[in-house]
């Protein structure tokens, strides 16, 4: 790690610019950080009743992204998808290794994916603290780091027979920009750039995350999809699930497409990374508070239920309180696999 | 990270293999390590007393290593680098994430990387406990931790006036093998077989590390060649050194090679993932006997100076203890640009 060295001499202004940004936001607040970029290794302060969360995600051009996407909006969400998946656990972040490969180093490039990165990075307090850079086709890989008490964390496994099913703001946005983007649909400028910053600038719901600790069973957050990503929690608590199609929250955008489109990108589009849970019914008020507190809609959009079968089922309840048999699952969502 | 449900079906079957090793290796000792792999994060136990060493390495196909590399190799030595950093800083091996890019998921190829990569997982009691694969041109990143009591950790920064300049093992083998691979000079069969393994292969000094964390004033992992690496060692301590060339480690291989690339391989050559560190005097009985210990000889290369000018030199005493000028060093390392 940290080589100041590296093959491409260009990579050494990579690296002084990272780490001076990174050196100010340490700085300004060190918080759990002991050593940061600069030597073999970071060091992490560590506190005795808490456990350190991991997350890593590689993120690789002409798959995660488009080859022309907005530098800004790269690093911005390079780092929010590593967020997300502390905020799913209930991890308070702590800090990021960022390690690039770079066709080239091109210094505009460069300045304004480190502006994205940094924005998100300062907004959460999660400081750079090493990384590496290689010449090399585009890939973004981010190791993120968060605290959280230990026994705390929220597990997929927690899920428990009659919890309420969670799912915070809204749904299938990131799929809409997608389809817009790629011209499944037409949508009108207007709307596109309302909801487009979902699909390019996720937010990753660490707030939310921190403040279900006591109170979510089971979590994690949809970069899937919501019914592909549910599934995960059933299957690691081995229980069913029925989900009210009508209950899931879309936004004003996504009303304005087809039932038929609103209901396959609410329950099978990816890339939202908000946080779907599972809590008691005991735990409704809490959660209306933490909704109000956060300003952020929590919806509740099903239920957890015994498990059936040798392996765990998801039912749909379409708009008219009709319990959907797999098939019919299966046509309404279309090209979608968890029902096969 | 985690994501069970990637885009290639394949990778699911490539998830499962890298999870059944880790859940084995943690069934067996599960350390640090509280949860492993499936769940949105990872999440590692730490001791109050201790900090937790980051370090992140990516390697990409082309640059670090040939297209066609022994996947067995590759898989060994994408862990080395990074435990040689955390064998720099005196720490003591945790567990890694790991980021995959792959071009295809060929089961021949992912299983000699598995091999490889788990075999000196095991060997260094380093479980993975995480990652992503994704399909993308071959990258491979690891990000790896360690535990290192507090205010322990071996530091670039910490070398004294006086200290001596120690080197672990032997140096410039990597670089003799590459000069083969590339037809620069010849090499017997047998002769790259003996060393080939030190390119290939490399082995992390944990127990050196570890041991010289009381010792040692400073220190870093040789990747980019003693002189180079050393360098780093000078400029974050605002010290000069004096190299002595002819007591430069060098294996019976190299020795059979010109005067000439003796000194070039063993100076500046990179990949060998020895250990540079620097102590005072007083400590030379102390690392003689870790050397007994560890069966890996240590040796004096050179000396820490004070700084004479406004930046960090190194001066090169040659073979008949003449002390070079910058540009005899630089004409006897040729193509080195330490001196430039």
């Amino acid at each position: 790690m940290q080589s100041q060295s590296s093959p491409l001499g260009e990579f050494d202004l990579i690296q002084r610019f990272f780490k001076t940004q990174s050196e100010a936001m340490l700085s300004a607040n060190p918080g759990s950080v002991s050593l940061g970029i600069g030597d073999d290794c970071a060091l992490l302060k560590t506190e005795p009743h808490e456990n350190m969360a991991v997350t890593s995600d590689m993120l690789v051009a002409g798959r995660h992204f488009f080859e022309d996407a907005n530098p800004e909006w790269l690093g911005w969400k390079a780092l929010a998808v590593n967020l997300s998946d502390l905020a799913a656990m209930g991890a308070k972040p702590l800090g990021f290794t960022l390690a690039l490969a770079l066709p080239n180093a091109d210094p505009s490039w460069l300045g304004a994916f480190s502006r994205g990165l940094f924005a998100i990075a300062n907004q959460y307090a999660c400081p750079l603290i090493g990384g590496d850079t290689t010449a090399g086709p585009l890939n973004i890989c981010i190791t993120a780091f968060g605290s959280i008490p230990k026994e705390k964390a929220i597990r997929r496994s927690g899920a428990l027979e009659d919890d309420d099913i969670w799912v915070s703001g809204t749904v299938g946005d990131a799929r809409l920009t997608l389809a817009a983007l790629r011209h499944e649909l037409e949508l009108s400028k207007s709307d596109l750039k309302v909801i487009e910053a979902r699909m390019h600038q996720p937010t990753p719901r660490i707030e939310l995350g921190i403040a279900l600790r006591e109170i979510a069973n089971a979590a994690l957050d949809i970069s899937d999809g919501l019914l592909g990503d549910l599934r995960h929690i059933l299957n690691q608590s081995n229980k069913d699930a029925e989900v009210f199609l009508d209950r899931l929250p879309k936004s004003a955008t996504l009303l304005k497409q087809s039932v038929a489109i609103q209901n396959q990108y609410a329950a099978c589009g990816g890339d939202d990374y908000e946080l779907c849970f599972t809590a008691p019914a005991s735990q409704r008020e809490a959660i209306t508070k933490i909704s109000a507190s956060l300003n952020l809609p929590l919806t509740r959009v099903g239920n957890i239920k015994p498990m059936q079968s040798s392996h765990p089922e998801i039912s749909l309840v379409n708009q008219s309180g009709i319990t959907l048999s797999p098939k019919e699952s299966f046509v309404l969502l279309q090209s979608f696999d968890h029902f096969a």
